[in-house]
Parts: C-alpha cells; sequence; structure tokens
C-alpha cells in the first residue's frame, strides 16, 4: 500500500509500548543473548531503535526538509548502540525509546507535511536519491523488522529444546 | 539454553499483551492483509494462537500427563482460525486471547511440574516420539514465531513505499 501519515503514526505511536510488552521485567537469558558474531541480541535492538530516533529519521527528514545545498545524510552506523545502551538497563532503555519517539512524533506531527513536502528528495550515501515519503515509510517497517528480529533471537533461544518441533518452526533457523 | 518453567511462563504470560500493544485499535489497512495465499494476516495470527489454546499447548500436555494407553495427539489445524475468527473484532480476539491464555498459564502453573513430569513422552502424529519438556518450549517459540510473523505481514505491506531502501530491509523478501 502507498504511504500514508495516519497509518505510519499508527505504527510509530505503538512500538514502544510493544517492545514494552515483550521485554520490561523479562530475565536476563531472553534479553542478552544474540544470534552470533555481529548480530543483535533483543537488548541490542532495542538500543538500536533508540540510536535511531537520535540519529537518522528525524535528523534526515530535517535534511530533506531544508532542501540545502547539501542533502546528504551522515551515514548511519548499525552499531552505534553497542557504545550507546553500555550499562544502561532494559528498563531504562524502554523509558528512554518512549521519550524520544513521544519527542520525534510530535515533530513529525507539527510539521503536517504535505504531498508536495512528502516527495522532497535527499541523498542517502549509498542508497542514492529518496524521498521523504520513502524515509518515513522505511521508519515504519524498521520499527516492525526490529520487532520481528527482537522476537526471532528470543525464540531462537529454544532452538534445541523444542526438539522435533525445529522442523516446524522455520523462525529457528532464518 | 535448556527449557526452564519460570522462563518459559516469563515468555507466556507476557504474549496477550504484546499482542494489545501492537495490534489494538490499529486501522485494518494494517491487520488485515496477507503475504499471498495460504498465509496469515496479523488478524489471522492472532486466531492462530488463540486455536492453540484450545486445542493444542495444554490438551496435548493433558494426553502427555495422563500417559494412558494411546499418546496420540490430535492433528492440529493451521487454518482453523479461520472459521473461529470469522465475524470477530481484533478488540475482542485479543481479549479472548487474554483469558484463554491466563487460564491456561493456572493450569500449568497449579501442575507444578517435576523434570521426571517433564521427561514424559506422548506421540506426535507426524514428528514421532516427543517429551512434555519440548511440547512446552515449543509453545513458547510458536509465540514468539507468530510474533515475528505478524511484524513480518505488516512490514511487507509497505514493502514499496520504502523505495531504494527494499534492500537494506530483509524482511521484505523472506
Amino acid at each position: 500500500m502507498d504511504f500514508d501519515p495516519s497509518h505510519a503514526v499508527a505504527i510509530l505511536e505503538r512500538t514502544p509500548a510493544v517492545f514494552r510488552a515483550l521485554l520490561a521485567g523479562l530475565p536476563d537469558v531472553w534479553v542478552t543473548p544474540n544470534e552470533g558474531p555481529e548480530t543483535f541480541s533483543a537488548f541490542d535492538n532495542l538500543g538500536h531503535v533508540i540510536h535511531g530516533e537520535r540519529a537518522d529519521w528525524i535528523p534526515r527528514a530535517r535534511i530533506i526538509l531544508a532542501q540545502g545545498a547539501s542533502r546528504t545524510f551522515a551515514p548511519y552506523d548499525r552499531f552505534a548502540q553497542m557504545r550507546e545502551s553500555a550499562g544502561k538497563t532494559v528498563a531504562h532503555l524502554l523509558d528512554e525509546f518512549a521519550a524520544l519517539r513521544a519527542q520525534n512524533l510530535e515533530t513529525l506531527r507539527g510539521w503536517n507535511l504535505t504531498d508536495e513536502q512528502l516527495a522532497l528528495q535527499g541523498e542517502h550515501p549509498a542508497l542514492g536519491t529518496v524521498t521523504l515519503r520513502q524515509l518515513l515509510s522505511t521508519w515504519v517497517a524498521h520499527d516492525l523488522g526490529h520487532l520481528a528480529q527482537t522476537s526471532r533471537v528470543m525464540a531462537k533461544q529454544y532452538r534445541d529444546a523444542v526438539g522435533p518441533w525445529r522442523a516446524y518452526l522455520p523462525i529457528m533457523d532464518r
């Protein structure tokens, strides 16, 4: 389907509560393991979406809306959360995510974007020309992708425990 | 990691709230589309985990615990929710899931299972001999798998809207 600001916000405003329902108070055995080298644990996924609130979506939208001389986004650090989340608790990260997301959605709503603005372009350092509409769609899809990834890394902790049922659980071998 | 009843319950007791945070009040455009023929929408995923509460996990655990003459489970209907959810709202299904899950966890806790009981066996109609421990592990992994699947089918609705970012979103082509 096409991007629609109200549909996008409906997802974006729910994500912090979804992470909270899934992770708040959960034993560490579910939260800290990852899927192997250079992959994210549930904790890392949460840190990663937080980094996006600070460095990616709204800052890049500002670059597009400004239509200045340089419209090229700063490259995004996929592993920034390894540094930024260090020493923090899940409870702290859940609060941080909720606060940053609320603030960013207030900014987004305040812009009251027109179709003309949504069609404005920026330059992604690797992907080339992109529109504001595509950026905001990606924000939504990125949330859902990391919810799926968080559920997956947790499910994999029971890869051996499920025994023969592994054959019916494709998520275990993804 | 190995199955542990308290770790398993920590996931099982959260899942209804995760589905609620994700789906309650969400526009239908996110809830009703699926990934193609014979696949599940977000609505179908919710109906499917409800059917599991009624027909799968606890009923099969009872068969194992009884250690009767026949320990073979009834085959599981992966598409039962197409019939059972018909005409119901998301709000209704969320309440139904929460109520059934709470009831089933009360049953599970009441059993106070010993290691010996967790090692008891049943016969899966296709997979062969399985233990109660494996069944309960699969209940947990199945929850997480359907949370991931629900997030994925929703993300895919923006497969085209994200433009060139699709290359960075493996979930779109899974």
